[in-house]
């Protein structure tokens, strides 16, 4: 048995997983990252030891927990450098954690974290070479080469979301301009469709959010979207072109068998994936296209504590 | 020792290479592809019989033949499955080479074998993570992850010249549109000098080669940049600057310690240089862009040769 911790800015998923990577029972928690870094970790204590009891098992049944992080890490030593979204800086959260419990533990990316679950027991399950996006508040990417994910030589691989591909040349939080972020995410969409409500534009966007822009969520212009609305229907376009020239990308640099889509965007179904796949064929190289599976993410939200919990599997 | 094969559409160049990747001798014969394949086989052992008893070694010295060749492999098998620059489909070359040599034969993709040659004993000897571009009539790539090579799910990994990135969108090779291969090859950029003299603008180019046009080369253009000729220099200008955003792309994906530029487009130097690291810069990610290295490749157009021959080092 292992446990496996997806740690978002957010919330904290943790999950009990056996060793066919069956998700036996999971709880999530707010993350309280707000105040020191030693609450969210005995938070992570607490509950984990709370999940194994209520389900008959001790700490002796447990291999190993597996913990998901969003943001740059030493893994090897276990320590988060830096996790904007957590306000933490070289925590080292190994170390704290094991001399609670006596139990290893790993770390891990979260984008990674996510494709190690779908490899495992999601959609990338027959597949070695493995290419999954994470369309969420940002974009995130994992890439999984021959069963081995791709970590680069300080953590910082597969920047999905940093390639500069926009020819409309928006500023991104990186700091750089033109990033596919700013266009594809979850942020980049509210923006767009914010823009359509300043306007003013014959929108179903503009008739329900005039008075209340800062409710728009990506859900409601993917909603409106699905009802036909034009304007809300051009951004989703716009968005899933530019993600599928993004994975044309990745698909002519890495050769993977199959890209997994996965984050809350992906949930607008082929509304989004439609424009995706054409973009994908617009830009990838023939072979390429022919050969590679565009397909939905199958473990939900549920991905980053199955592949957490990977880490320890043998 | 080693023998190394660089077999490229023009030249097959063949050298013997120590244990410790220093090349002792090597020759270059026309290839003579228009032929039967066999042709270009028993050229390769023709000569390199000749060369190692030339240099008063035995077959019994060698303890395998490694061969870079332009075209999709079946590593495996050792089967050239398509190159188009030799003609040829579907050739067993190792099958046919160690049916007479009894040396074993490994094949491996061009651009692969230049980035082994420079990671052993080139600009790459340092580093474990590298990325590797050449710059010749097209553009092709080599990737080193952790000390090994990408190949991808069918060996069509590191597709550089085919990120769809420039905004000009002219029509390339491979029937897409907007490649880096279009801007930034020597084919793209003597279809630049061409323009200049077709429309006779005031430059070097259309002074030199407006009555002999089709002999305008890459080399010509760089060497009237050089002079200071400014159709000429914005042509280098714009070609290095979207070689350097493709650069970013992988380094925003693959995070690697060092990115090796070659190829014939490469000896330019600073000229090219200066371009491809202001195009990295501006669209890398920070803390990418300040832990890589951009340099020239060392070993030239020995790369190859040494390359091949280290399929077999230990």
């Amino acid at each position: 048995m292992y446990i496996g911790v997806d740690l978002g800015g957010t919330s904290v998923k943790i999950g009990v997983i056996s060793k066919k990577g069956e998700l036996i029972d999971h709880k999530e928690i707010p993350t309280r990252s707000r105040g020191f870094f030693q609450v969210v970790i005995n938070d992570i204590l607490h509950h984990s030891n709370e999940i194994i009891q209520l389900n008959g098992y001790s700490w002796d049944d447990i291999e190993g927990m597996g913990i998901g992080i969003p943001g740059l890490l030493d893994m090897e030593r276990g320590v988060v450098k830096m996790a904007p979204n957590l306000n933490w800086q070289n925590v080292p959260i190994k170390w704290f954690i094991e001399e609670q419990l006596k139990v290893p533990v790993k770390i891990e990316n979260d984008g990674n974290v996510a494709v190690l679950g779908e490899a495992w027991t999601g959609a990338g399950s027959q597949y070695k070479h493995i290419a999954m996006a994470t369309i969420g508040t940002g974009i995130g990417a994992g890439i999984i080469i021959d069963g081995h994910i791709l970590h680069g030589k300080q953590g910082m691989a597969a920047e999905l979301g940093h390639l500069p591909i926009s020819e409309e040349g928006l500023l991104c939080g990186c700091g750089n301009y033109g990033c596919l972020e700013t266009i594809s995410s979850a942020t980049g969409i509210i923006q767009k469709g914010k823009e359509v409500v300043t306007l003013g534009k014959d929108s179903l966007l503009t008739a329900q959010y005039k008075d209340e822009i800062d409710k728009i969520t990506a859900k409601s212009i993917i909603d409106a979207a699905k009802e036909g609305d034009n304007e809300s229907l051009q951004i989703i376009n716009h968005a899933g072109k530019l993600l599928g020239k993004g994975l044309a990308i990745i698909a002519n640099l890495f050769d993977p068998q199959i890209i997994i889509i996965g984050g809350g965007v992906s949930q607008a179904g082929d509304i989004i994936l439609d424009p995706i796949k054409e973009g994908f064929k617009e830009h990838g190289l023939k072979d390429i296209v022919a050969s590679v599976e565009i397909v939905l993410a199958h473990l939900g939200n549920q991905a980053g504590m199955i592949g957490a919990a990977s880490l320890f599997k043998k």
